[in-house]
């Protein structure tokens, strides 16, 4: 047995899909390391219960040797219970007839008591990673709420869309994604969200120099942005084993450090390239080896991408006021 | 990039539930090790082409280093092409008013099928696990129509049954299921299987003198044999995600070795305790580091251990009756 001590960690919206991916992972090493044991502790909506408490049988009947206990609950002050590192993954999701604004106005509640729970419970090194849409604002409803713990410890998820434009540069290249580097997504986790390759590499060759300006100003992303919505016409079913992945690489990345390497996360932001003050935005983030955040702040941004990211955060604005007495 | 060549991984029903849980982790290095780069070579049967497509995508999506190449098909030739693992995966699924044998009929042919594309297509050193069900008969299948393969390079799955069994006696004990050792699961996957504790440990501790022996004998015994059904009913879908882990775990011990260990592993019998030459049957095996599987031939039996060993046998026997004109 390892003679780490274990670490806790909770995962909301623990019996749908994207957490049926996630767990496993998580259990097995592949996220914190194959020699760090956890304990889950596993949030659901009282409906789901039933379902969390097959999805725990499972997660018995998996074996895992780094699996030191397993919490069920729908009460978020015992899921967040002295809790290190936490995934909220669970929302509400988007029904008939709801736009955007329906949509963060209808989680904005959830966000509230969760940021309050983590307040009141979290352990002094907590970090939160909010994967259940839209995230960016619901991150930021968390963090409001949640006055007693640093605000860099909030982030919101755009990794999936960093990967999504990785694969599809490598897959224009014909080459394995390991191959491909420098890719940032700004922005929110949303249509408005820019992928930026103007530093990107294939094979250590410039992604701008090498391939066709049309496609990369076009059909990539497209493609990138619109991804969600072609698995669920090819699958029946979203994209919960990708987002789950994207989930683990950002909380991996911030647990083991990215080596210098800048990743796409959504942080609050401090006012860099003109972003408002305290937006959940994604920007180019090195996870540094003592687990602290810092954002390039040198990047060069052309004026297209200047007025992608201000078009973004326009957005996010928008999503702010409409939560205002939230915060 | 890794310097070690690629492997090639087939995976079949792989856009199936057991195989959206099995990509992602073999795709991360969790069954070969952080530095080996994958194939992955999926098939489907031709109404599964759409959703593999979209499990392709996301498996772009996630960006994974190890991944060399993904190839998805409904050709067993090519889904086999190379191959040096094998998860036979996708199987015919009971349907209403069929039972074993039915079963056992439905999906012969499948197996007549695979067996023969890996014989003509495998790698020299390719191993097989057959996880669909019923599936130590289709193993005993594929391995009669791939005259050119050794038979020791298929095996059945087990290792479901005895995880649920470690599991269970974790969790009667209280502790983590890595301070459990020396659970072995006999004979078929199906409600004959006999697990074995009389060996077993919590803590070094023997089992059979610590545990209640009523609760042995009954509870536990039907917890482990009825686990699938009890999970269906919780989670309202099989056990997709432990069944996926359960064939990591066995594969994972294939390639790494067990370290003088024994697992529970189903291969063809050349008789050991009297089970008759050549059935698929699930055996206290010890993976050795260069691959090759030893079973452990003193393991004293109780004559109720002989009896539930027998009565397995005898099921074997019977399955291996009804498909006798493929073999």
């Amino acid at each position: 047995m390892s003679a780490k001590p274990a670490i806790r960690v909770a995962v909301t919206g623990a019996a749908g899909n994207i957490g049926y991916s996630l767990l496993w992972r998580i259990a097995s090493g592949n996220c914190f390391g194959a020699d760090q044991p956890v304990i889950l502790q596993l949030l659901e909506i009282p409906p789901g219960m039933d379902r969390l408490n097959g999805v725990c049988m499972e997660l018995t009947d998996s074996a895992f040797p780094l699996v030191h206990g397993i919490v069920a609950t729908s009460d978020a002050n015992v899921a967040f219970d002295g809790v290190n590192q936490a995934f909220l993954v669970g929302s509400r999701p988007r029904g008939p007839g709801m736009d955007r604004s329906d949509l963060v106005a209808a989680n904005g509640p959830i966000f509230v008591g969760q940021g309050k729970a983590l307040n009141d419970n979290a352990a002094d090194d907590v970090r939160v990673i909010v994967v259940g849409n839209p995230c960016n604002t619901n991150a930021l409803i968390a963090n409001a709420n949640a006055p007693d713990i640093p605000d860099d410890r909030f982030t919101a998820m755009t990794r999936l869309d960093h990967n999504r434009a990785m694969g599809q540069l490598a897959a224009k290249a014909g080459r394995p994604v390991a191959d491909v580097e420098g890719v940032i997504v700004w922005g929110n986790h949303s249509p408005t969200m820019y992928p930026d390759v103007s530093k990107a590499t294939v094979q250590g060759k410039s992604v701008v120099d090498t391939f066709d300006a049309d496609w990369l100003g076009s059909e990539f992303h497209k493609t990138v942005s619109t991804r969600g919505k072609a698995i669920i016409n090819a699958r029946g079913a979203s994209s919960a084993a990708s987002a789950a992945n994207a989930a683990l690489d950002h909380m991996r990345d911030w647990w083991t450090g990215t080596n210098g390497k800048p990743v796409s996360m959504a942080l609050p932001s401090k006012g860099w390239y003109g972003i408002p003050e305290g937006l959940m935005f994604s920007v180019p983030t090195i996870c540094e080896a003592d687990g602290s955040l810092t954002v390039v702040e040198d990047w060069e941004l052309s004026d297209h991408a200047k007025a992608k990211i201000a078009a973004s955060a326009d957005e996010l604005l928008k999503e702010r006021a409409a939560v205002a007495e939230l915060l």
